[in-house]
């Protein structure tokens, strides 16, 4: 199966799903109406999942007099997915269903250095154990969605040059999971597949969602009219090495100077504390020291949420959405980073931009990936393409 | 008509027209490839074209043994659409076809600030005498697409406290054009509409464009995988509130300080010539100044360019374009402004995201506005919307 295509726009008819897939009834009507698309359009669509058994007929209450029901709905319990979540260290993976339900999960600690064969040998692993423990055969699987720390070729889930992952550039992701599970594999990274996740688990009626990982590095998920935003190379939301505001030329690995990630990353705050003489080595001890009540940590750590709050500004100047999530380890500091954050996207912004602006932190937590790639896979598995090829395979 | 409905995304199926209006035969097969929807929608909707009369089948030049023929064509001829870009000072007006050829064009000398009313009669004169020029009916008129020089509510078409526009705020202009012209009238902001055209005149093939207009203010207009961004509120690419680079603080007539408006717009670049003793009162000065070799112009003019540059280059790093266009009356500076915004973008950038980018002038000068209201027209007249309304209507 040919997964080089472009992943379709979440909009227009691969919208479909979204409204489906809570299990609700629905008629042919209610959803062109909702989608805002031809009704022949949908009628061909709902035929389509009907003849793949995706979708049925719902009986309705009341008795429609002899004619076939015109609600239906999808049958989420049908067909499943899985999200893979690959971190630095381990990698998380979840069984779903089509209504994003899920059914397992699992994990594994296994470094993301150790190359690409042994990190994806053991998804293959997790995957079957998942399938078996919840008594599912591979032929229910419709797809699988991947997240990786590093920048990814969208077209084909390759990773580009990625920094944290020796032996991966150019790997063929999808290529060798697909010699032990037969399936279109999406690949993208970890901040566009936390984007959609927190989306999907907080956020689900937003359209325009900018989701701000602050560890150690920094980037963003971008979704502007429902539609995961990735430009022209694949790199949009690379925000981390914007310059930061208050002209410290601290340099940055990415061999620049004063990019946000050299003045305002866990490791960036780490080392500020470490020079007022803290023992704060990464993230996770400046949010112990944060949690501790010290003042200093408390002090930097809001500097650095301003500093970001000023980047975030001008994207929120470009980008004019209706939430911003803060995530990752930074955001694990309480509202001490977030206030930072807010208290200069406030002075900065024009009152138009900002009126109905919600900034909160992440609310996934440790889910976001895992949830994420498992939307991606499931909005695959019901878009227009993959529908018609399985129709065209006789599925 | 109802024209408060959202304008469609210009992705899936709204994207036939894109493929169609060239005039070129192509078959249904073709068009399913290359929009990469099911051929099944694509059937659908070249059906709904042809009971319309907008689309008929070709001939093809090799026998086909008695089968109908399988390529069809969009009659670009057969229906016509107007574009209107009003400016401060005076408002353009384009009839073209289906197809984007321009039929006709006209001009009137009105202030935008003589208020609403005075403008949009007009606009209809002007309309109206274009049509008889061109030998067609109000009948063979599909939709209205309006640039105006401030803030738009998307959905319903009513300027949103536009600060050089009294008189106009909440003003419904598509309802009084419908008084005159009974078809869907499409409003945006000026420089929305200008990245519309720009791309339809110079980048058709490009999914990634980022127009910034650099004149009296400065506002970008974001067209990302193909579809013009308007944001949670309708501001997105309002990018002249963004704090400029260098820590200037020079007020901004939006009440904040240091924005990049203040230091590098038209008007700020002729104060800041002004203090090195020049007769500049605005823009057209500057370029006057620069064009005579003024060697203090260039330099500010330059630096202008940079202040710019570096704003962009985060807008860079979020949207990764594949093109940003610089227009407005400072881009007629010729190289002097733009080889400030390059330097930057080049020193500031990663690598990533600058590999393939063009950074240009705008190649479509004054005719932008005027082209790109009239692309918002074709492509809400050739949306699936449209024709089913065209269709229930019996048109």
């Amino acid at each position: 199966m040919d997964t080089r295509k472009p992943l379709p726009a979440v909009s227009g008819t691969s919208e479909l799903f979204q409204l489906l897939r809570d299990g609700r009834p629905r008629t042919r009507t209610e959803l062109a109406d909702v989608l805002g698309v031809a009704r022949s359009t949908i009628a061909l669509r709902v035929e389509a999942l009907m003849a793949l058994g995706l979708v049925a007929p719902v009986d309705d209450a009341v008795s429609t007099g002899g004619r076939p029901s015109s609600r239906f709905a999808l049958r989420t319990e049908t067909k499943v997915v899985l999200g893979v979540d690959i971190g630095a260290s381990h990698l998380r993976v979840g069984l779903t269903d089509l209504g994003g339900i899920r059914l397992q999960d699992g994990s594994r600690n296994v470094r993301v250095t150790d190359g690409p064969e042994a990190v994806l040998n053991a998804v293959a692993e997790v995957g079957d154990e998942l399938l078996k423990r919840a008594g599912r055969s591979a032929a229910d699987l419709l797809a699988i969605g991947v997240g990786v720390p590093g920048p990814v070729e969208h077209t084909t889930g390759r990773p580009i040059n990625p920094p944290i992952m020796p032996g991966w550039n150019g790997f063929d992701v999808p290529g060798y999971l697909q010699e032990h599970f037969e399936v279109p594999v999406l690949v993208d990274n970890d901040v566009n597949v936390m984007s959609v996740g927190e989306r999907e688990l907080a956020w689900s009626g937003v359209q325009d969602l900018i989701f701000v990982k602050v560890a150690t590095g920094i980037g963003a998920g971008i979704i502007s009219n429902g539609t995961l935003l990735r430009g022209a190379d694949g790199v949009a939301g690379d925000i981390g090495h914007i310059r930061g505001p208050r002209g410290e030329d601290l340099p940055c690995r990415c061999g620049n100077h004063g990019c946000l990630e050299a003045v305002a990353s866990g490791p960036a705050v780490a080392l500020k504390l470490q020079a007022l003489g803290r023992a704060a080595k990464d993230s996770l001890d400046v949010v112990d020291l944060v949690q501790q009540g010290d003042s200093e940590a408390v002090q930097v750590v809001r500097q650095a949420g301003r500093d970001v709050g000023d980047v975030l500004s001008a994207c929120l100047s470009m980008m004019n959405p209706a939430v911003i999530v803060i995530g990752g380890s930074m955001a694990l500091t309480g509202e001490h980073f977030i206030a930072g954050v807010r208290e200069v996207i406030y002075s900065r912004s024009m009152p138009l931009a900002t009126q109905h602006l919600q900034i909160v932190q992440s609310a996934s937590g440790l889910d976001a990936g895992m949830v994420g790639a498992g939307m991606l896979a499931i909005q695959h598995a019901l878009s227009p393409e993959s529908i018609d090829a399985m129709l065209a395979a006789g599925v």
